[in-house]
């Protein structure tokens, strides 16, 4: 895979390369206009960002159709076949970011009427600025073939549990003083986990192109552990 | 693929389709028991559907190894790669399907103590109900390559969303209610909220073996609708 020995293969896996980062620009470009809209109750700007679903649709089918012609063509093997078929994966993950980003923007409405403490619009946004910069970067050092660096991607996902443990419990506290906030309040709690759950797929995607990278898996995944669901707040 | 000429490439691809079985069983399996325990408060029942989430991990490495040495060995072209790699996809669902099952599992100590009113767990054990039959038949159909089947079956979980609709609304009642169930009733609405997405898996799965069956895709799935993105209860 050497710059000195470009294959006409080497040529259409740049090609995939090129289309999943295509796809990982616009999922972060969707994650981040969809909290936008979600704090400042913009239901134009949320529209928005649900028609860009279509354009990761096809992005997804335009790759998946790339990479199974490259299979049947060239039949590669070993570590070319895993190139190709983990990029089918890393495809089928910035999708389901893209499907988060919508969730999240279809909430708006439903959200935006009440308005959002400030303190609670801070926690969201600090959490989302958390996924913007894994849903970035991981593709990045996958291009760059960085087996590293896809291993502390992985590892940072916690930080971003983290913060959406600390949004949970702030969500609830809010809904449990004012039962007026509830409905916002269990719309805000979805959009959270949207992120904690993109945060997910960011870790998938990180262990997906280790794998292709390296040959080898990354060690077992660290005990994760959603904080959540052992949450009893106020009693 | 007729029954007279069962070739050494069918004989791989039933194994494939026999792990794919395995897999779809013990993912409702997964569902069954979480919600049982869920609805009983029952940790120690909570507990073995954690652990059964390994098998399934098992099982989807096994099947992605078996479906990438049969792309590298017998180099399948068109129909035959198409069934391959829509496998390894179906099990990438069916693998979540269990994740989710965990998830509520995991879920069951936060809300156990507290009780479910009966209204609301019957509203949940229906919705249970729906998606465990879309598990188990959605993989019957695929395996008996019956592509009619599979299409009622993605028109079906309709009835899973209207059932969700329900059961969201009639948490969010009960949170307004009284401030001391909103913990649970969170839980419970990301219980309710996973048997969704398993419904999508199921969509999921069986727009895969659609395409595998017929080589066509579904028409332009249904304009879904998560119509409690937009609920607004109470107010």
């Amino acid at each position: 895979m050497g710059e000195h020995t470009v294959s006409a293969f080497d040529q259409e896996l740049n090609e995939i390369d090129r289309l999943i980062r295509e796809m990982a620009d616009t999922a972060a470009r969707m994650v981040s206009a969809s909290i936008k809209a979600l704090l400042a109750g913009d239901a134009a700007a949320a529209q928005r960002v649900i028609s860009e679903d279509a354009v990761m649709d096809t992005y997804q089918r335009e790759l998946d159709d790339r990479a199974i012609t490259l299979i049947g063509k060239r039949q590669p093997m070993a570590q070319d076949l895993r190139t190709v078929l983990g990029a089918i994966r890393m495809a089928g993950d910035l999708e389901r970011i893209g499907d988060l980003a919508k969730n999240i923007a279809k909430r708006v409405s439903a959200v935006g009427s009440i308005g959002t403490p400030k303190s609670l619009s801070h926690g969201i946004d600090s959490m989302a600025t958390l996924v913007l910069a894994q849903v970035g970067s991981v593709v990045d050092r996958y291009v760059a073939r960085d087996g590293d660096g896809l291993r502390v991607i992985r590892d940072e996902d916690q930080k971003i549990d983290v913060s959406y443990t600390a949004v949970f419990r702030e969500l609830l506290t809010y809904m449990m003083e004012d039962p007026r906030n509830i409905t916002a309040c269990t719309h805000l709690l979805f959009c959270a986990k949207n992120l904690e759950r993109i945060g997910d797929h960011v870790t998938n995607i990180a262990e997906i192109g280790y794998f292709i990278v390296t040959g080898a898996q990354l060690p077992t995944q660290r005990p994760k552990f959603d904080e959540t669901t052992a949450a009893i707040v106020g009693s």
